[in-house]
């Protein structure tokens, strides 16, 4: 039955026998779960024979994770995927995958230092863990030393689950997906759309994860090779963490540490490669040819990053009278950083040639473009993606050519491609609903907070997957010391909905809303039994049926 | 011949035989600069009466801008207006009247105070101009003592002058534009479109003038009331503000010289009248009805001052710790003159709850956004306008649905009118023209000056042509303190660009720079007779000949 084609199959899988909930997204959960859970059970072992401190923490993770998703996967059955359930079951995966990774965290007491209380732990380690898969790099970690490095490792590897997804992790280990798994990838994937490499869905989603793995260990024998053949475990925490484009280092002054030009060129290279498309790669692999000069975006890509270092050189070198050599390594290394959506820094401490806070206030501002702009479409990286921003530039021009002639029909063009006008105005569409999101954020975190230039750099930088910010939150400080526990707490979702471009989480939250309020109108007040009854019908995912 | 229809005559106007150069560009633009000099010459009789001090300048002042507005207006022929040159006109027109509105204040010397050198003096009088034409009320005038009363009422002047328009007003006085008049009204006038209020141009020009005259007197009767019947020239000179949505004050502290809360309340209503659209107004006066609260537009915006108001209200009661009467007068006020883009303050000194620099920083993000929304389309205020904003909502709200159900029609509506495709889309694009302008305008001025916050605030503020901005540009502050000569150059230019909604000065730059180019590659090299051909032709304002 299971080799049959995928959508016949789909209602009538294997699990009938004895799946109780017929829902795909306890089953995703379920399954994203469980992969966590392998993850901290790798990383326990790592604990074990390194360092040995938090290998406990580690293996109850592992079992409650394991046991939480292996139970949710045992009695959930797939079934057929509801286009309106899309966007809830990547909601839900990703917020419950978030809060189980915060679990080592918690149960090491990696926060607990100076006698913080303990909600302060439980805010920072979900905070830790939505940076961490979302990818983005914002960190509340202070001490760098204390922490295991199985636990260092497990943290750098939030960043590599996320990176990819979990979503298309799950996809690419459910053969009966069907329509739905496109969909299920599309919604989680970065970029406007995600193409389909092969005719079945899981295949595409094993393959992206073959891509994947193949390109961090080879990252990782850069690495090692770079840094002299000294330390594989750096080299492969270093390789999780540009393959995702993410930002964490197992090092307080993160690539700073080493001071070393090779190791800083290899990871120029490998966030490039981690911010261009997965389609690209995986060409590449398949044809043994290069596809990327070829791929329009890609070449954009390469222009905004050339344009973007060179105007910063010379602020840099001029403003804040840096040597020029210093002033072009520092300012590449953190426009490709930055404009990666990694948010790595090689600032060797505060002050530094790379410590971009204190450069004037021009370059910063050409950095939170690159903040807001992030990667290709389809790549692990964060932002509004070049494509998106190629097509709100054209229609852009558009406008100005129209104002000269008012009655030209003028298509818009990405390379060879005609744009779809539909596409130009979900796409302009997404720009201000990004817009409208940064105003509120800034809105809440400023009247949190204070400080209007770092609430403006930590939301383009949540929001945008980047890690470091502006002012107070730069590359060379951490969040806990800039924010407050609430600023935290709405800056961890932001990366979330960022990682997810607004969609899902938006719209999920707006289903539980509007779900609760006709419950509430049906029933004529709030009573447990109404929870109870709301709280089935989200884990059954159709709470966006608004 | 002169009374024939409109486009018939349009070639063969009466100016054929005394006539040299057929140019409307040029007839235009001779026209608003005699109109700016019989004000000169009116604030010239002022002076003369009663200070005294200054009358030399504006004599003189009058006598040159008579002599060349005259001169240029006789010796060219207006002709048809063709679409190419209508930018062109609108742009030459309010460059050469901003040049030569700042004659009386380097005359006069009002900036020589502190001897400051000659170049300063004429930099920071172009700058006032400008932001006095665009009805901006952004300042550099530290003495309000000094000046004779004459020409503090020529500064008033040149914002009444800008508010409605100095193009609205040569379209006024000239009978046989035709169609291409209408579209120079609607190049010039803010906002999204220019109703026809009268089957003939120059009678809706005319029509809108008169509406605004009589609105101005009812002004100054209404604020020489409200101030106990005081002193007149007071009420005149903040009348011009008002109906301008203007900003420029006769005294260093604004509106906040009276500490009068019936002043403020008349500023109120005159302020949010003025950022109204001027067709209601004529609506109101010709059916003797009153059709502000039908007009889906208007509605809006009061939601959105209410809202806006109720925020600020409720942040600075609680963050700033003053009392609720004085946080609801100060935040009213302000919100009121920001949100119509008027720029007049209620602060009593710096500190006093008006000084809205001191406000938490989530009550100065609100202030920002009301900045860039600004007023109704077709009123004097400025600003992106609430039409185009709401357009920008609708087609975001549409973005969300569409990710709901991606196969979906969804047309926009504003009141009972379904808006058209490719308005929405040029309304994005322009938003995104704006957003890139902002963007451009920040990195210019933070490269000149240092201050993020300072600089984001005064480039928004100058292209919303508010007037006061945050940080160092405050209500209580002036320019000339906060920024730089060349900033101040670069901001003057954002004013101009502002108050004509970008399109007119961008194409004319854009025409001015291609024309060069293209002669230059013509010619090989540049050259003195390749200049001298260049200045002609754009005299001829054949300069958009893209």
């Amino acid at each position: 039955m299971a080799s049959g084609p995928e959508p016949a199959t789909a209602a009538s899988g294997q699990g009938v026998q004895r799946g109780q909930f017929r829902s795909a997204t306890l089953h995703v959960v379920g399954i994203a779960v469980a992969a966590v859970s392998l993850g901290m059970l790798a990383c326990a072992l790592l604990e074990a024979v390194t360092s040995r401190r938090d290998t406990t923490a580690l293996v109850v993770s592992a079992l409650v994770a394991g046991a939480a998703g292996g139970l949710l996967w045992y009695f959930s059955q797939p079934g057929e995927i509801r286009t309106r359930q899309i966007f809830a079951t990547v909601a839900w995966t990703w917020i419950l995958t978030t809060a189980v990774g915060a679990l080592p965290f918690i149960l090491a007491g990696t926060f607990a230092a100076g006698g913080v209380d303990f909600v302060e732990q439980v805010v920072n380690s979900v905070f830790e863990s939505a940076s961490g898969f979302s990818a983005s790099g914002s960190t509340v970690l202070a001490d760098f030393e204390t922490p295991g490095r199985g636990l260092m490792m497990y943290r750098q590897l939030t960043h590599w689950y996320g990176g990819m997804g979990v979503v298309v992790l799950a996809v690419a280990v459910l053969p009966f997906l069907g329509v739905g798994g496109l969909e299920l990838i599309s919604a989680e994937a970065p970029g406007t759309t995600s193409d389909r490499l092969t005719p079945r869905v899981s295949e595409t989603a094993r393959h992206l994860w073959l891509v994947y793995i193949g390109f961090t260990a080879c990252a990782a024998v850069a690495f090692f090779a770079a840094d002299g053949f000294s330390s594989l475990y750096d080299a492969v925490a270093h390789a999780f963490t540009v393959a995702a484009t993410g930002g964490f280092s197992v090092h307080a002054d993160s690539i700073g540490h080493y001071d070393s030009v090779a190791v800083e060129t290899v990871a120029i290279v490998c966030m490039i490669l981690g911010a261009t498309s997965f389609s690209l790669h995986w060409r590449a692999v398949t044809t043994r040819r290069l596809p990327y000069y070829r791929d329009s975006e890609f070449r954009s890509y390469l222009l905004l990053l050339g344009l973007a270092a060179t105007v910063i050189v010379i602020l840099v070198w001029l403003d804040n009278g840096l040597p020029l050599g210093s002033s072009i390594r520092a300012a590449v290394f953190t426009v490709v950083s930055l404009g990666t959506s990694t948010g790595l820094s090689n600032a060797t401490g505060p002050g530094s040639p790379g410590d971009y806070v204190t450069w004037v206030a021009g370059a910063q501002l050409v950095l939170l473009v690159l903040m807001v702009v992030g990667g290709c479409a389809g790549s692990t990286s964060g932002g509004i993606k070049v494509m998106r921003m190629r097509v709100l530039g054209l229609s852009m021009l558009r406008t100005v050519r129209h104002a000269q002639t008012p009655r030209a029909v003028i298509p818009i063009r990405l390379g060879r491609d005609t744009v779809n006008e539909t596409v130009v105005s979900r796409v302009a569409g997404f720009f201000l609903l990004h817009f409208l999101l940064v105003m509120s954020g800034v809105l809440v975190v400023t009247a949190l907070e204070g400080d209007f230039v770092s609430a403006l750099g930590a939301v383009l930088s949540a929001l945008g997957n980047m890690g470091p910010a502006l002012n107070e939150a730069g590359p060379t400080s951490n969040y806990a010391v800039a924010f407050s526990q609430p600023a935290r707490l709405v800056l961890a979702l932001l990366m979330v909905i960022g990682r997810l471009e607004i969609f899902p989480i938006l719209l999920t939250a707006m289903g539980v809303g509007v779900s609760w309020y006709r419950a509430a109108a049906r029933h004529g007040r709030f009573s447990v039994r109404m929870l109870a009854r709301r709280l089935e019908a989200i884990a059954e995912s159709r709470s966006t049926d608004v």
